[in-house]
């Protein structure tokens, strides 16, 4: 009898490809991608590692799926935050805040996606994703600039430097070390921190003092 | 007769290494990592392969010494600019767009430096590099507070913004593709898009529209 694939049989396969990135999302968020080792992952799902490999080519493969998972959630955040009330520059720091307060609630995960060590595979998707974000914060400035609420400038020039700043300044809060002393020694009020990285990049936009 | 390494064993060594160093580092400046292959450097070097491995434990290895070179220079320079006359705001000024400026007359090295997807080894070499230049800025930053020429802020959180809006807004203009198109379409007058960049940077330090 020739070798078919019934409906049940496609169905357990998604499950398992599923099961695999969620766990692999969940080793991450824990660890990094330097703590997600393919054993533990095959652990967690409950499959063989010789599994993983049959949904994914490679180790790199696995993690580029799961960073575009991980990150698309963030992307898909600061365009419901653009995508609010108000003038563009009113949005534009709304989307600025609430990125870098998520990143600051979840520095494991926010830590691995912006500035972990990772494998070029990885790294490609990381610099499409700013791309990403760029592209967003560029529409805004526009009708920022359309609006007179933000003065005439170089819209695409100013998204990547909005890009850069927030997430170059957030490297140093979300690296592991950094992270555990945080814990040890303080509350978790990260906002004056926050408000000094907001400032920076709506004072860089606007030209105006806060 | 036991094995002694004489004075002239010694230097020919040394100078065997400096030559495998320089070769790699051509070979970045023209095509980035991804083009350094170990064949290709120990061609242009004229030794074998296997001498490579003697000086260093793997291209990793080799990668992250000529990073460390590239990067020690920029920074040197970095920190030359910033050790001119003038007020703190001034002086910063100049060290960004000397930055930019030199990064975009030597783009295919700059966008190796700053954003080509790498081993996580040299990874962690730019991690440490970015933090030097952090470390540039906020003293200079902490200088202008003092002089009266910059606001009062969080010097730290500052540099670190400054490093990341000039890093990433210069990735885009570096990145190969790109710089196919600007050297086909247009003359090398890149002064429109540093000074879109320092704009931001200086209006984000001092909240001056510039």
């Amino acid at each position: 009898m020739a070798y078919r694939e019934t409906e049940k049989m496609r169905q357990r396969k998604a499950e398992a490809r599923q099961r695999i990135i969620d766990c692999t999302y969940e080793c991450v968020a824990d660890g990094g991608f330097r703590s997600a080792r393919i054993t533990r992952i095959a652990d967690l799902a409950g499959v063989a590692t010789g599994t993983i490999y049959r949904h994914f080519e490679s180790r790199e493969d696995l993690f580029a799926g799961v960073f575009r998972l991980a990150t698309q959630r963030e992307v898909d955040k600061v365009a419901e935050a653009l995508g609010t009330d108000g003038d563009a520059a009113m949005r534009l720091e709304k989307a600025l805040r609430q990125f870098a307060r998520r990143a600051l609630r979840g520095p494991v995960m926010a830590w691995s996606l912006i500035a972990e060590p990772v494998d070029p595979k990885v790294e490609e998707e990381r610099l499409k994703y700013r791309k990403a974000y760029a592209s967003l914060f560029e529409t805004a400035i526009r009708e920022g600039i359309k609006e007179g609420c933000i003065p005439d400038q170089d819209a695409r020039q100013s998204s990547t430097c909005l890009v850069g700043a927030i997430s170059e300044s957030l490297v140093g809060p979300l690296s592991p070390s950094q992270v555990e002393e945080t814990t040890e020694n303080t509350t978790d009020n990260n906002d004056p921190l926050v408000d000094a990285i907001i400032r920076f990049c709506m004072q860089g936009l606007t030209g105006t003092r806060r």
